[in-house]
């Protein structure tokens, strides 16, 4: 989707792929795949390079930076995004309310953490977890913690408080070098099984809180210094507002922007990437509903039902071209209406659809 | 554009390219390049072919068709499609209004064309001009005539009797295998110096004219018994409305619709071509203004003025990563808005902007 909205532009930018069959090199002409010291050549004949997920080595992007590769956002924020105790680190530091949390080495980081902080524990993956795997897991007692544990020893993890969640809001703040920023309306999402499954902008929030929400993005925007789309997930909890974690890159949750915002987060990442004026960020239609295709049990291919979706009238039917496997985004549906209720309803009914069921 | 609409829907087409600089080649992986012998192969591995120029040979692709290579539209279509002399007889023997026509095998048959309409008389080209060619002439006596023919000489022209146009207007029709159809609302252009350059929707035209126009270009697509886009040209006349000439692909003047409509012209050629469900084609906004981007003689490059038109707030700027040539279609500028005048000031802006001036 970066693509094309480079290509609108009349740029064609290069692709450097991890594998020959993922989503990006199916749609991009030419793209390089991952072999050893390839990047270096290939960044070597870029003027600027992005990136669009988080599972790339930090040390190897540093190391290009050194050489004069100009990459947008830079290191410093790449770390904060990518690194998610590092990422709670700086915004603590910099007084952004986060939840409590802690680096686990072992069974006993989680022990200690859950006598200060109560059980359950949340664990999660300090990096972006592997695609189509779950990054979170809830864990009630000192058997559960272990099990985790011992199932994902060769993941990273970390301990923090599970929240009294009331609300979960993504925020989009896109930003230029020299710091000209805007700002996408706020989404509220819904998670089902671990996975992010409905993203509905505008979130219903009051006009106080949505402005307190659009000053914490904005600071931290700011504040990492960051170039091209900052996605910023907050929790509204019982105890107020804390920033849960943020992506330097476009987000799943503003897909909806593609649809109902004269310049969708792909053209204005890129617009910024390239240090292009911004383009504006407001909604369209009063609402929209993303939902998210999530590959099921069964192994249902969502492409085998493309006609029924199709049929769904005014529903944006994506996919992503991926072999259906469970758990996998295989692509999202997106619906404009003049409200949530409305728009919801049409996107149910596609998704529903496309699963080969009628909306639940 | 094609190929994106197609990539959101999960499916990723093969192209078969002229020249590996070519646009869409840009834009999409995997381009094979014309060399002989290589389209049937191409074509013996692709389940439905289109196209989206008339720069074809009909005979090459009427010997596809006879080899069982499914072609939407058809040939029946195509025909009518890339010979003006063919379309015109087709829809004259239809019913169709047209203008009065002849073929032009040499001066005599424009000479005894004038004797029986008068002068002028249009010249054109029988097939599609070559790119950033023009391919019609005003004559307005033997002379004119005359050195037209031999500056031409390698193109077959006809002659038409000049029209008293009082509007033109495109209205395109999209239609599934079966003969489900959807129309989109009437645009209205405005050419200069040859090219269409300006692409206004709605056309400001009563109802009455409105019904007229969308029943024509109705009873043309199922006619022809078209799969696909169809883009029908008419003329408003001092004597009432006439067929210019027919497209059966998406149209430069339906690029509004990526913008304002939920089904883009691009979107719903490949839904038809795949016979999937036609999508809604009705406006978001009330109004849209489209500005082609039309290679200069100074020959300025618009990509260079990139960053002044993505400042005009609002104004959607497409470039297609074209070569400058003076009169050669480099991009186009679409804005939306609650009025066309309102439109129109955007998107002249920003067409402006792209050649480093002011608006005119």
């Amino acid at each position: 989707m970066t693509h094309q909205s480079a290509v609108k532009l009349g740029i064609t930018p290069r692709l450097f792929a991890e594998r020959f069959g993922d989503s990006a090199a199916q749609a991009a002409p030419g793209a390089v795949f991952n072999h050893p010291d390839a990047l270096a050549g290939f960044a070597a004949d870029c003027e600027v390079l992005t990136f669009e997920h988080e599972r790339i080595d930090i040390g190897l992007l540093k190391a290009l930076e050194d050489t004069g590769v100009l990459l947008r956002p830079g290191t410093k924020t790449i770390q904060a995004a990518f690194d998610k105790i590092h990422q709670r680190r700086v915004l603590k530091n910099r007084g952004f309310q986060v939840p409590a949390f802690a680096e686990v080495r072992g069974p006993d980081d989680v022990f200690d953490f859950a006598s200060e902080h109560g059980w359950p524990v949340v664990l999660k993956t300090v990096r972006a977890a592997p695609p189509g795997e779950l990054g979170v897991w809830i864990v009630e007692d000192r058997h559960e913690a272990m099990k985790v544990l011992a199932e994902r020893s060769n993941l990273q993890l970390m301990a923090e408080e599970l929240q009294a969640i009331v609300k979960e809001m993504v925020v989009l703040v896109v930003r230029r070098p020299g710091g000209n920023t805007r700002c996408y309306p706020i989404a509220e999402i819904t998670n089902q099984d671990g996975a992010c499954k409905e993203i509905r902008a505008p979130a219903a929030v009051g006009k106080r809180l949505g402005a307190e929400v659009v000053q914490v993005a904005l600071d931290l925007a700011n504040a990492l210094d960051t170039v091209g789309v900052l996605a910023v997930e907050l929790f509204l909890t019982t105890e107020g507002l804390v920033v849960n974690e943020l992506a330097a890159r476009p987000h799943n949750a503003g897909h909806w922007t593609i649809e109902n915002c004269p310049t969708s987060q792909f053209e204005n990442h890129v617009r910024a990437v390239l240090d292009l004026p911004l383009g504006p960020t407001w909604s369209n239609a009063p609402a929209a509903v993303t939902i998210n295709v999530i590959g099921t049990l069964d192994g249902i291919d969502p492409a085998r039902h493309l006609p029924e979706a199709l049929a769904v009238e005014g529903a944006q039917v994506h996919l992503y071209g991926k072999l259906p496997r469970p758990g996998r985004k295989l692509g999202h549906v997106t619906a404009v209406g003049h409200d949530i209720e409305t728009a919801r309803a049409l996107a149910r009914r596609a998704e529903a659809a496309l699963h080969g069921r009628r909306p639940s």
